[in-house]
């Protein structure tokens, strides 16, 4: 394995030709299978099968959504410690499909469990017999279309034949592409870290906004790692990190039945015992985990459809943090601001606009905002240095385009990421039926 | 006047050859005037006033947003119970101006204060003096640029000038034209009612949304009635009917620095004294204003920006107004639902998805969703006789849409209106300066 793995695949993954990839490196205890269920065509693949051997702790984080899918509904009910699989399929969200769907899931989950028990039987290694409950799902496509039920369970058998203790070359590629919807990219992204001198991987899948058919921008997040941790401390490393990454973006403002962001353990690198995230011992897997949840979700809005560049908001100097998270959306949010982006246009009276309409209390007078390193408002004045042609031309030719707000009334920050909005994006979402 | 004419403007006012209308008729104490004071070109009219020769009661509503246009705060600190005019530019918001765009307004003000008591010491029949503090002033345009105080000023003893006491013709649908910013179509409407036997006139005009220059969406809205009515009336009666039309449409979701509308009532016509807004006497009164302002919401709405569908919102039986306002504006201000139906794509999927993503709690088994006459989901199941078809049809050949949610938690409704989300809406708020 090259000593530059991690920063080739993290600078490299948003290409999509499998071809530039070398393999992912092997994290112990996750095996992946992923094969054509035939649920877009036989061109691609469209179910993945992630197989932890001796079981995963795991920790989820949800949809925000009252309406949630049959899937998430199903993991929901999952009361075991460990998991065994977790079953992702894409082109049905399994969402509206009401007890037919949650059926569908109960039926393969049996299918899958005595294929992968007839698997670990064949095995001697791992002769345990694996129940429905230790198998989660991922959904993402339509919703209220039929779920899949019988493409899906015909499917397993092979789908669990084809897994491999050792990893298939390109076998997380693989995995990234089979998951995607509308992506035009598959999403990876890897750290390394220490727990108390043990050396520790993490690796994470991810898709994004697609929305071609009557579905909407679901977004999936799958995180592997071969430490040993607790599920209560997955789980709060998860929420601690989540808010300033997949929560801190934003395509379209709108939310899915569907979103779901894992993450599993194997627990394969016996590490020190972690009881509590405040123990320094997981400061550095914390900022591994943060640093590969947030390239995922960048990499989701640079995906986003039809974006042309990526936005990041800071707000800073904020009295609360929900204060400044309210203010980054309200302009990742504006459709005003977004159009104007994708104009090149350094429309800042829309920033104004977007900070104006939240039930924030700013004061004016304390108000500055710049664009990259552009002085716009300063103390609540237009800035006495700003000139619009220079705002213009940073526009034109940088992709990456940075607001930030400073609120000078604390000591909170948020971040937001964004893309603009285009035509391609109106194409894309009313265009493609007609 | 033909008897017809109140009929005939509604359906018409969307034309916006000004050959096409009749005078609207006078108004009893309203003199109106516009002129060019060159803000955009000497090609149009640009500065409008409005004139109340013996006064006028009055009542405003203004945005909701925190960062408020120099013109807002102005007319906030009159504190007088007449007012004598109204002026209303073009092309600059006065918003983030600062001292200077306050310091304008006041030149202004004195100067228009000066030329009208000129004009009415001329005038035998209303020889009082107007101050400054009489004067309430609408701006529409541009944010963050210098207040063209001066080529205001200068073009105010014209403007005093062209007043007539008895109207020209169409000087009704020149003031509609001279507050149009981006605005396809100028925008009128009118009712005639009874207070107590005698016949009222209601007449507004508004502008919409117009999003060019580094500005944004600014609605305004101007009502004017020879009734005899208080300000606290006005006011009650203007806060109570908003909530319904003005503060029912949603273009892009996003809120102006300038937002005004503004009910003026001359009292020439000698109605029963009203004192409370319970009195049945002003029922009449109270459903004919609704009717204007309503009339004015939904043009602002089909003349939104790039819109090629009128959508209509309607969420019912819900346990409060709040909860069937927030679902119906989560809908209306989905880009994917909005860019579904700009592409003819009768995608519920993204309905239930707007509908999931507001704090409401809902009960999926009792929810229905209707698009027109037809029923989509039924009890939170798809219904049996929904034809994905005759929903393509139906979007295809409909200029207006109509979308039913039915929650059935209680006895509330509250009716959204928006537009689609097109091309041509990118088109106008990116490419415009690029």
């Amino acid at each position: 394995m090259p000593i530059n793995l991690k920063n080739f695949i993290n600078s490299q993954a948003t290409k999509s030709k499998m071809n530039d990839f070398q393999d992912l490196d092997h994290i112990e205890g996750v095996s992946i299978s992923t094969i054509s269920a035939n649920l877009y065509d036989k061109s691609r693949d469209d179910l993945v099968m992630f197989y932890f051997r001796e079981g995963a702790n795991y920790a989820s984080v949800y949809t925000q959504s009252k309406i949630i899918s049959e899937n998430i509904k199903w993991n929901l009910s999952i009361k075991n410690k460990k998991v065994k699989s977790l079953i992702i399929n894409t082109r049905n969200a399994n969402a509206f499909t009401g007890l037919d769907g949650y059926k569908g899931l109960k039926e393969i989950a049996e299918e899958a469990s005595i294929q992968l028990s007839k698997k670990q039987t064949e095995d001697e290694d791992y002769p345990k017999k694996i129940s429905a409950s230790e198998i989660l799902f991922g959904c993402t496509g339509t919703i209220g279309e039929k779920y899949p039920t019988e493409k899906i369970k015909k499917s397993i058998p092979e789908l669990v034949k084809k897994i491999k203790y050792i990893q298939n070359k390109y076998i997380w590629m693989k995995a990234a592409l089979g998951i995607m919807t509308t992506d035009l990219k598959p999403k990876l992204a890897m750290e390394e870290c220490e727990i108390g001198n043990k050396k520790i991987k993490i690796y994470g899948i991810a898709k994004g906004s697609g929305m071609i058919f009557p579905n909407m921008a679901t977004t999936l997040g799958y995180i592997f790692t071969d430490a040993d941790l607790s599920n209560d401390i997955l789980n709060k490393l998860l929420k601690q990190n989540i808010e300033t990454t997949f929560n801190a973006i934003s395509c379209d403002g709108d939310t899915s039945t569907n979103d779901m962001v894992s993450i599993f353990s194997t627990g394969k690198i016996k590490n020190v015992n972690i009881k509590n995230i405040t123990d320094k011992k997981i400061k550095d897997f914390d900022a591994a985990l943060h640093s590969v949840l947030l390239n995922l979700a960048k990499r989701i809005v640079a995906d986003g459809e039809g974006a042309s560049k990526f936005i990041t908001i800071n707000v800073t100097k904020s009295k609360t943090e929900d204060d400044a998270k309210k203010i980054a959306f309200s302009i990742a949010n504006s459709p005003l601001v977004k159009t104007a982006i994708a104009g090149n246009d350094p429309n800042w009276g829309r920033i104004i606009m977007a900070i104006g309409k939240t039930d924030v209390d700013i004061q004016i007078n304390k108000l500055s905002i710049k664009l990259g390193l552009q002085k716009i408002i300063e103390k609540g004045q237009l800035s006495k240095t700003y000139i619009e042609e220079d705002a213009s031309v940073y526009m034109k030719e940088e992709k990456k385009i940075d607001i930030t707000v400073e609120l000078n009334l604390g000591k909170k920050n948020f971040t937001a990421y964004t893309m603009d909005l285009t035509k391609k994006y109106i194409e894309i979402n009313a265009d493609y039926r007609s």
